[in-house]
Parts: structure tokens; sequence; C-alpha cells
């Protein structure tokens, strides 16, 4: 799959000088790019491995004297990042299926699957299935009865889509993800020890047997537009309303996604990141690794949470925050400081103390 | 799977009134019910939703005036989640799986299968497996050789059970879950840097070189009667004895349990938990989302534990802990409190030296 | 598989004592050993066990008076873990597959596996892939296009691994681990909220929306030899450059490495720890359960992070650390203990106060 200077500048809407019918293959780092491939020397700290590499062509950044580096050819960014995803989705071939539905795959006769399927091998579709045009699906996956899956989806090995869930167009999913399992919801005959813990925040009375019962899950799974799930990522059915994954937001690997939970539009959620049971996220919401949200709160919008950080109350929106239990960012910078002096903070009041001490004895004050 | 309102009362213990004649053929909140629907309305918050849908009848509070709200029939309600877990099984159809073996399956001949089974496609069972009668696995399982599985088990798919594995009836298992996976245990040939971490507590005089071999697990896991596993959680067999995990548990969605490791009886373990190695968890524990627990402990029987809180030492039973390291919760929240009182603290302490420097230099204790 | 007690002994290049002609068939704890087994005694607190069970022949510790148990045999252990890891992989049989490759699968006619192979069914093995010899594959695998993987690999089932992943010698994966997934690689037109928050670890002074355009990961992942992955583990591939996990690294269950991550050699990673992307960890550190570490930093050799660390800055080689944020253990264990007594410090600083006002008021310091 090779791609002229040309075509790359185009693809990413940027300026190109010298010989644009230059054809590269792929992208490398500067150093260890060879002629066939396109040097990404996207700020001045590539320099030297310009030098040292042997691309004919680069992206390199505003203002770089090009020519001095020995390249036949650059394209100028300004944004890198922006370019390199123009530019890695030029190169991606995408995994290789066979066109059409690999005959080894159990399809129920009323699923209905679009045109131009990609479907590989050990494949199941469960009855009355949709499955939009385009669809590329890698193979060992399975997909429950009722599931509606948008256009032009993209879908890994071992993939388990369940009963009746509902996605949208474009839709990529990496391999082991989950959607649809059963919501994690039981009950006891009496209250339970957790429930009186909510209530008291404290030790407990009385210790009874409690045998939990299953609450079913009714609900589905709804997933807009432009979703994008990681690998082994887990998400769970409704009770009775559907668990909702608004459109453009991506999910990372080992993420665990409750009962009911409702994720806005344009979030990230970061590798193990865990929401709980019927809590609400707002949209462009930005957990970062393994943060933990608790059950039946809310995260406002475009709150950005740093890893690791454990929310267990609602968040206003538009807050950064950090810690567990969370605090504002700043907050807890300003805790972490205070954690670290707080030897000093033990020393300095045991000295007060006899100073006072030996004031009170002098001055009599009692 | 229609049902009318005498049968769901029925099945909920409760009392009902109206027109106990009336079918319905699922659950749904108050304001989306449609007439074939009974509405979930179990206390006085969802009035208002229940003169905006169309449900005829509906499960309500006691001393609810369910004529006011148009409805013909009304189910009165006690404890309403318990109710949830009756009417949700009620309708829940589970996975539509056809009966019998489906013939794309690799069963061993030595392998016996119970009456009444219904085992999707591509489903391997390995030599010597016993499953009991009733069984539903839905697909692209895999159990391997001796394994053997109690009555009436409903198994998702892409789960995974080891070989020798033994588990008990009603066992619910979530897709992609691993059960019986080597332990994580390794030993060098000479004491490693963790060791003689856990022997000072300080850092390492000397660094060697350290090749880690493995210690093969020879045991296997226990799952005692009516357990439910969560998808893609991981279960890793024991090293000589069994790892167990106890009646009546029930784990969710990617929990990791290590070699060795024992669960007691109606334990909650919620989601991304994970219990290091050799670790003894008591009966009816609560382990809230991505609590950790170290290994070769044991947590006592009752104890709850909020999420995200990290155990690192012996818990006594009934306590409910918070925090990292874990405190009794109320201390936890004692130190919450005085994190954020403490830049204060610093600022008094300041102002007070300078007030005490002010009075010895002026009383001269020295 | 049956042993004498003279080929354990030779196994674990250790000294026997006894009739060295005793065959077992396995390993047991010594109360529960029977007459076949070998009991594990490698300690005088077994003492009372090895009297309760019925073995012939034990590990003992070191001066042992094993007649008087009713030994027939013992072995001298003098590093018991070690000893364990000879002995557990003596009786430890490995998954049962049929050599050859199962007529199920669906191989390319371009890969070319090793001799010796056995394949068990429904595996997916892409065009161009390289299997070394002696590979054993439980079943319900994929190996996409162009992999290698090299001599003596056991794969267990449902491992997912993508396109032109290369992995060394005995190479060990449990069940359903991902390896090859792509990176979680998104930008914005503008700058996102994250980029600002992260020069200024402050509020955003206006928030706008932003979609999340994916940058796609032309990189793979490389895996040296000796190398264990656990079950449902997930190793994202390099944006251009490789993911890469070195020689002897163990990889425990339900973790995560970002794209572009580079683990040294040697290194234990266990149960659900998560390296964010582009982060290089050291040789020989060993990260306990839950650890996280965040995006684009440096762990230096030697470093062993604690259960539950969260490492937000690079971290010196040889350190042992603990907490959120990670400092050195010693610290962290300081600041526990300050943190329990905190809410004492408040009290005396409010006692010292009043003590301090009544003597100002006094000596009238103002």
């Amino acid at each position: 799959m090779s791609q002229t200077i040309e075509q790359i500048a185009k693809a990413l809407e940027a300026r190109a000088e010298g010989d644009l019918t230059i054809e590269v293959t792929g992208a490398s780092e500067p150093a260890a790019a060879g002629p066939d491939q396109i040097a990404l020397a996207m700020s001045e700290k590539y320099a030297e491995g310009l030098q040292a590499g042997k691309a004919r062509a680069a992206l390199v950044w505003e203002g770089a004297d090009w020519r001095a580096y020995g390249l036949e050819a650059a394209v100028f960014v300004t944004r890198p990042r922006l370019a390199m995803a123009g530019l890695s989705k030029a190169f991606d071939p995408g995994p290789s299926i066979a066109s059409g539905v690999h005959p080894s795959c159990v399809i129920d006769p009323t699923a209905v699957i679009g045109a131009d399927a990609a479907i590989g091998p050990f494949t199941i579709v469960g009855p009355d299935v949709r499955i939009g045009p385009g669809a590329r699906i890698v193979g060992q996956v399975t997909i429950g009865e009722g599931a509606r899956i948008g256009a032009e989806a993209l879908i890994h090995a071992g993939v388990r889509i369940g009963a009746q869930v509902v996605i949208g167009d474009r839709f990529v999913c990496q391999p082991g993800a989950v959607i649809g399992s059963d919501g994690f919801s039981f009950v006891t005959p009496d209250p339970s020890g957790v429930e009186e813990i909510r209530q008291t925040l404290e030790q407990r009375e009385e210790i009874t047997e409690q045998k939990w019962t299953r609450i079913h899950s009714l609900g589905t799974v709804e997933i807009g537009d432009d979703v994008e799930i990681g690998a082994n990522t887990c998400i769970d059915r409704g009770t009775v309303r559907a668990t909702a994954i608004g459109s453009g937001s991506k999910l990372d690997n080992l993420v665990h996604i409750g009962h009911n939970v409702q994720v806005g539009e344009d979030c990230l959620l970061c590798g193990q990141v865990g929401v709980a049971g019927s809590t609400r996220i707002g949209h462009r919401v930005v957990l970062a690794g393994q943060c933990g949200v608790s059950d039946n709160i809310t995260v406002g919008d475009d709150v950005i949470a740093a890893g690791g950080t454990n929310i267990y109350t609602n968040v206003p929106k538009g807050r950064t925050i950090w810690g567990s239990p969370a605090v504002k960012m700043e907050t807890q910078l300003e805790i972490n400081k205070s954690l670290r002096r707080l030897p000093r903070l033990f020393a300095q009041m045991a000295e007060l103390r006899e100073t006072v001490t030996k004031l009170t004895q002098k001055g009599g004050t009692e």
C-alpha cells in the first residue's frame, strides 16, 4: 500500500515541498527509516535522527531546513499528533479477512448481514441480528439474538455481543470485549450488611446470614456512533432501561461498565477504569487509567480525573480531580505536599509544647 | 412470554388488587411503560411517571392510591429490590440456544453430558468431563479434561474452564471468564529482592540478577453451588490444594483470584477486585469495586470494604473498612476530614511558633 | 506419570535417604497425602501433618528425623519454593492436546508450523505466520497474519495474537490473553482539555467540544524468550515502533500494557497492573498487584512497588516504593503512622493555641 508524498500531504491538509512523486510504503522514526518510508520528524529534536536515517521524505516541523538533512521532500506539520492520525490511517492495512462469510460460521437464517461483509471463521450470529454494510469481523465472534450493529463495523477476534444490544455506525471493538453481560445486582430477603452500612457509615450492631438472589438484567446495552471498545473490556446490560455509551466515546482495555451506567458523548475511559452500577458520566469526560467511580452518582460534563482517582460522590461539571477520595487537583497537590511535611509538623508540635510548658511554669498561667 | 398479574403476585408472594387477569409481556419504568408492560413504581417518587405512562398494571408502594393513576391492577411491594429479583426472573428468557449439542462441537467420547443439555457451536469438551443435567452452554466454550460441572449450569460464550476444575449446581458464568488458569508463582535460585524487602521493609543492600522459575499449579479450582462468575474474571488454580470459591458467592466482571485463595460462602466480590495468592476470605464478605487484597492474609467473616480499599494485613471479622492501607471506615472518614484541614494546621503552626517565639524572647525562658 | 524418589531427588539436585525405589504419582500436603504421593513437609511446622498422613516418602527440612514420622524415604530440601518448582514441573502433565493439527482449524496455506505441533480445535492461523517446533495450542486461538512464535510455545484456549507480533521461545500464555490490540491513542483537532491540564495542573479557562480521531497502531508487539502472559491480559501494539516485553518477564492475569511500552527483562507484573502508553520499565522490576504506572515515564531497574502503588513520575533504579503517589516505602510507612496520629495532632494544636492565648493575654505580647 504505497502513497506518494503528494497524497500524504493532501490527506493531512498540509503543505509539502520537494519531489512530491516519491512513493513510500510506511512510516518510521527518523533514525530507523529506510528509503521507502516517510520519517516522522515533527519537532526539532529529531534533526539528528534525520541525519542518521535513510528516508528520502519526512514529516517535519514548521520552518525546518529539510534539504540540509539530505531529504528530497518534506511535509510541514503544525499539530504533530493530528498529523499522525491521518498518516497512520493511510498506512494501516487493518486485519486481513477474506471477503464474504467464512463457511464455518453459524449464521441464523433470520439474521440480515449488509453488503460487502467480511466475516472470519467460527463466528456465531443469532436469530434476528442486523449487521450494517461493510462489516469486518475477524473471527471467533459471538453475536446474540436480536442485536443490531451499524455500518462499517470492525470487530476483532473473540468479541461477545449479547442479545438485543444496539450499536451505531463505525464501531471498532478490540479482541475479547464483552458487551451485554448480565448486571451484578443481587438482593437479600432482609436488608443486607451493605445496606445497613450505607445508612450508618458505622459498624453493624448485629450480623446475620444472607443469601443473594439475582436481579436479572432485562435491559440491554445501547452504543452510539463512532464508539471504540478496548480489549477484554466488559459492559453489563441494564436492569430495565439500557446501559448506554454515547457517540464518539472511546473505552480502553479492561474497562468495567456496570449495569444501567450512562456514559455521555466523546468521553475517554482509559485502561482498567471501573464505573459501578447506575452512575451517570457526562459528555467529554476523561478518566485516566484505573479510575474507579462509585454506583448511583453523577460525574458532570468535561470532568478530567487523573490516574487512579476514586470518585465516591457527585462531581460538578468542568472539574479536574485527583486522589482517593477525589478532590480538586490543586487540593490534592496541596495534600501531597502536606503529607511529605507531616513528620516535620509532628516534630515542631513536640518542641512547641515543651517550650510552652516551660513558659507556663515560669509565668504560672494556671 | 406473557404473565398475568395474578401469576406475578404469586411469584412475588405479594398482595394484588384490581383486574388480576391482565397479561403483560415485560416490565418498564413507569413513564416509558406500554399497555402490555407492568410499570415498576415501587416508591412514591414514581407517581408522576405513572400518570405519564400507558401501563394498565404496576408494582406499587404500600398504600398507593393506584386507581388515581389510571391503573387497572396493582401489586403491593414492601421490599422493592427483592420484588425486582422475582419479577426480572419471570421475564428473563435467557440466551437462546438450540437444544442438544451443536454438530460443530468437539466432545471427547469419554465425556458425560447430562439430560436436556443445550450446547452451542464450537464448544470443546475434553476427556472424562462430567456435566450435570440441564446445562446451557452458549458456544465457543472450552472445558478441560476431567472437569466436573453440576446441574443447571448457564455458561455464556467464550468461557474457559481448565482441567480437573470442580463446580457445583446452578453455576452461572458470564462471557470470557477463565477458571483454572495457572497460578502466578515463581521462584529465583537465590532469595529475590522481593523476599529481602519482605524481611527488611527497607532498601536493599545489594542487587543481583534473578531469573524466575515457574512453580507449576498441580491443584485445581473448586467452586460450590449457586456461584456466579462475571465477564472476563480469572481464577487461578492452586499449587497443591485447590483454589476455592464457597457456595452462594458472586464475583463480578474482571475480578482476579490468585492461586490457593479460599473465598467463603455468600461473598460479593465486585468489579475489578483482586485477591493475591493464598489469602483466605471469610463468609459473607463484601469487597466493593477495585478492592485489592494482599497475599497470604485473612479477611474475617462479614467484613465489608468500600470501593478501592487496599487490604495489606489481616482484618478481624465483622469490620467495615476503607482506604489504603485499609482502616476502620470511621477512622478513614476522620483521616479524610483531617487531610482537608491540613493546610490550615500548617498555617496555625507557623503562626503559633511566631507567637511563642515572641513570648519567649519577652519572658526570657532560655 | 509416576516417579521414583531417586528420580525426584535427582531432579531437585537434593540429598535423599531411605528406600529410593518408592514410586509416587503426585504430591500433597502432609496430612492429606496418600501412600502414592510424596508429602510436602519442607519445614518443621508440618511434623504433625506427617504423623497424620499416609505418605511413605516426603520432602523434608534439613535435619528432620524422618523415620520418626513413619516415612520410608525422605528428600532433604534447603530452599523449599525452589524445590516446589522442580517437583511441580515433574508432576504437571500439562493440557491434553492431541498431536497434530485438529481438522477443524483454519490454517492459511502460507503459514509454516514447526515439527511436533499439537493444535486444538477451531484455531485460526493467518497468512505468513511462522510457529516454531513443539508448539502446544489448546484451541479456539487466533494468530494474525505475519506473526512469529518461537519454539515450544504453550498457548491456552482463546488467546488472540495480532498481526506481525513477534514472540520468542518457550512462550507460555494463559487463556483469553490479547497480544497486539490497537493502542488507545486519540487526538482532537484543537488541543484537548487533557493537554491543557497537563500544561497548567489547574482548572481550565474555557471548555470546548472535542471529537477524538484515532492514531492507528502501525507498530507491533515484540516479546522475548521465556515470557509468560496471564489470563485475559492485554498488550497493545505500538504506534510506530513495537511495544516490547523483555526476555524472562512474567505478566499475571488482567494486566494492561499500553502502546509503545517497553518492559525490561526478568520483570514480574502482578495481577491487574496497568502501564500507560510509552512508559519504559527497567529490568527486574516487580510491580505488585493493581499497581498503576502513568504514561511517558521511566521506572528504573530493580524497582519494587508494593500492591496498589500509583507511579506518576520517574522512579530511580533500585528503589522500593509504596503509595499514591508513590514514595519510598519507608516514607510511606512514616506517612501512614502520621495519618493515624493526625486527630491527636489537631487536638494538641487546639489545646496549645488556647494555652498560648492565655499566656499572651497575661504577658501582653501585643
